[in-house]
C-alpha cells in the first residue's frame, strides 16, 4: 500500500505525522511508501530531527495548510495546494491507495468526496468510528460525514460497515443495529421510523448481508454483542463526543476524588495497572482513525487531537482496508443490493 | 404541597415507592399528603410491612397497570383505571399539585400532556434531565417526549429550563446551549441550523431571558459552564442513554482489573472513599426524577430503574418547583416572549 499522510493535519502537526509514519514504516512492511505532504522545509527538518530517513519515504510540498475552524467545502475550494487537497491528489491520480488527515475533518470529508467521488452503488459517504464494546468493538457509522441522512442513506452505511465489522474485526455475520430512542419496533423520530421500515422490507426480500437486530439504544452500546450501530451523521457526531466527555470527566473526577486524601494516593498507586488497563482500553489513540466510508479509494480521518500512536493504529487500518480489498467488496455487495429507491 | 405517586410505576415498585413517600414524608414538613396510586390490598400489605401509618399517607385503588412495554398513547386511551392514569387525574381534578411516576415514560407523557393539557402558551411539554456537571448540573431539554421537535419547541424548552436554572438551581443569568455536531455558527443539521437563526433572532430583539451561548457539542457537557442544553427528544434520548451507558461500562471494565490482581484489590479498598463519592456523583438516583416541563401542574418523570432513593429525590423536586412556583413563572415568561412563529 503506498499512503499519502497530510503531515500538517491536526493539532500536533507535523510531530504526530512523522512520529507515526516512522513507526508504520518499521511496523508494516507492506507499506510501500508514504508520501509527507507538507511545507517542505518544516518537514525535512521534522524528519531530519527524529532520523526519518528511508526510500520508502517522500516528502511532497504543499504551501498551504487548512484551519481547523474554516469551512470545509470553502477550504477545498480555495486552498488547492493546501497539505490536505494535495493528500487527496495523490489517490486521485493514482500515485497512491490511501490518504490519511488529522485536519479539519469537514474538510477532508469534502476533499475525499469531490476529489475521489463515490464508489459505484453508493449514495453518500460516511464515517464509521469504532468503539471498544465487551465484544470487541461497535462500528457507530454516520458518526459526522452527513447530518441530515435519508433512509437509504444508511442502508449504505450498513452494508459497507458490516464489510468492515467482517473483514477486518474478524465477524463473519455481523449484528447491526438501528440507534433509536428506544429498542421498541415503534420508537423512533420520522427519519428512524422510515429507515426501520426500510431495513425490515429489505429484510423480508434477503437482500441484508448481516444480522440486522432492528432498533437499539444508548444503553445498547457496550454490554450488547453489536458489531455495527447506524445513525444519521448529526446524531452519531453527538454520540462519540458524548461518549469521550463521559470517560474524560469519569477519570478526572476520579483523580480528584483520589488526590483527596493520601491512603487513596496510595491506594491508588498501587492500582496502576488496573488504571494503565483502563486508559489503554478507553483511548481513541488504539483506535486511529475512522475511515470515510464510500469514496474510490480508502480515506482514513484521524482525531484533531492524535498524538502519533494515533497516526500510526490509523496507517494500520488504512493497510487493512486497502490490503482487504474493503473497496471492490463493497462495489460488489451494492451491485447485489441493487436499487432501493423503490424498496 | 399534595402529590399522587403512581405507586405501581418502575422496575422495582411497589416497594422503591412506599419506602420513598415514607423519606419524604418525615423530610419535607411541607409535603401535606401523598396519594399512593394502585392496587389496594397489595399497597396496604406493602405499607404495613415498612410501618408506613400516617394521616399525611392516603391510598387511591387503581385496578390496572401499565406495563413497561406498552405504547404509551394506547395505554392512556385504553387503561383509564390504571395506577398512572389515576394519579394523573388526581392533579387534574385539584386534588393533588404534582403526579410522580416510575413506569412507562411515554404513558407518563401522555396522561399528563393530554389530561392535564399545555400551560398558556407552550407549544410542545419536554423532558428535563439533570447531568453533573463542574459547576452543578447541565439540565438537559428535551430528552424523550418530543423526538421530532420544531425550532419553535426549544425557545419553549430554552424558556422552561432556564426557569429550572434560576429558581431551583440557583443561576441568576443561565447559560444556555444548543447541541449540535459542532460549536461553529455554521455547525449542525437542518433542525439546528434554523434552531440557532431562530435564537438568534430573538437574542438580537431582546427576547431571550438567559444567556445564550449557540452551538456547543458532546465534549462541553462535563467541562463547560453550561446550565442548559436543547436538543430534540430523540438526539436527547441518545445523548443520556449514552452517558449512562459509558459511565457503567468505565465502573464495570475498572472493577474487573480491579479483580485481576490482590494487590490491586487492596489498593481498591484502601480508595474505597473516592469509590464511594463517585457512585454518589454519577448516580442518578441522586437527581431522582426528571420534569415534564409545560404541561399544567407538575409532573415528575422517574428511572424505570429508580430506587427508593431515587423516589425521594423526585419528591423533593416536585415540592421544590410547586413551591418556587415554576409554572406561573413559565406562564409569565412565555407571556413576555408572545408569538414567536414569525420571528
Amino acid at each position: 500500500m503506498k499512503l499519502a499522510l497530510d503531515a500538517m493535519g491536526g493539532d500536533f502537526a507535523p510531530a504526530i505525522n512523522l512520529e507515526g509514519a516512522q513507526l508504520a514504516l518499521s511496523a508494516f512492511p507492506d507499506v510501500k511508501k508514504i508520501y509527507l505532504v507538507g511545507d517542505e522545509t518544516t518537514l525535512q527538518k521534522g524528519c531530519d530531527g527524529i532520523g526519518l530517513a528511508s526510500p520508502r519515504i517522500e516528502i511532497v510540498h504543499a504551501p498551504e495548510v487548512v484551519g481547523m475552524e474554516e469551512s470545509g467545502l470553502m477550504a477545498v475550494r480555495q486552498k488547492k495546494n493546501s497539505s490536505m487537497s494535495l493528500a487527496v491528489d495523490l489517490v486521485k491520480n493514482g500515485t497512491c491507495d490511501a490518504v490519511l488527515s488529522a485536519g479539519n475533518t469537514g474538510a477532508a470529508v469534502a476533499a475525499s468526496t469531490i476529489k475521489l467521488r463515490l464508489l459505484e452503488g453508493v449514495e453518500r459517504a460516511g464515517i464509521v468510528t469504532q468503539l471498544p464494546n465487551e465484544y470487541g468493538v461497535c462500528n457507530v457509522t454516520d458518526t459526522g460525514a452527513n447530518p441530515d441522512a435519508k433512509p437509504t442513506h444508511l442502508v449504505g452505511y450498513a452494508i459497507m460497515a458490516s464489510i468492515m465489522a467482517r473483514q477486518i474485526f474478524g465477524k463473519p455475520n455481523p449484528k447491526v443495529g438501528l440507534m433509536s430512542n428506544g429498542t421498541e419496533e415503534g420508537k423512533g423520530n420520522e427519519f428512524t421510523k422510515d429507515t426501520l421500515k426500510l431495513m425490515r422490507r429489505l429484510e423480508a426480500a434477503g437482500k441484508l448481508p448481516f444480522d440486522f437486530v432492528g432498533n437499539v439504544e444508548g444503553h445498547d452500546l457496550f454490554e450488547h454483542e453489536l458489531d455495527v450501530v447506524l445513525t444519521d451523521g448529526f446524531t452519531g457526531n453527538v454520540l462519540l463526543k458524548t461518549c469521550e466527555a463521559t470517560a474524560k470527566a469519569f477519570g478526572k473526577w476520579l483523580k480528584a476524588e483520589i488526590k483527596a486524601s493520601p491512603v487513596r494516593m496510595a491506594g491508588a498507586l498501587m492500582m496502576k495497572g488496573a488504571f494503565n488497563a483502563m486508559k489503554l482500553r478507553l483511548d481513541a489513540n488504539q483506535t486511529g482513525g475512522s475511515p470515510l466510508l464510500g469514496v474510490n479509494g480508502v480515506s482514513i480521518i484521524a482525531h484533531g487531537s492524535a498524538n502519533s500512536t494515533a497516526i500510526f493504529n490509523a496507517i494500520r487500518i488504512a493497510n487493512e482496508m486497502h490490503r482487504n480489498g474493503i473497496n471492490p467488496r463493497i462495489i460488489e455487495a451494492m451491485q447485489k443490493l441493487g436499487d432501493i429507491s423503490a424498496a
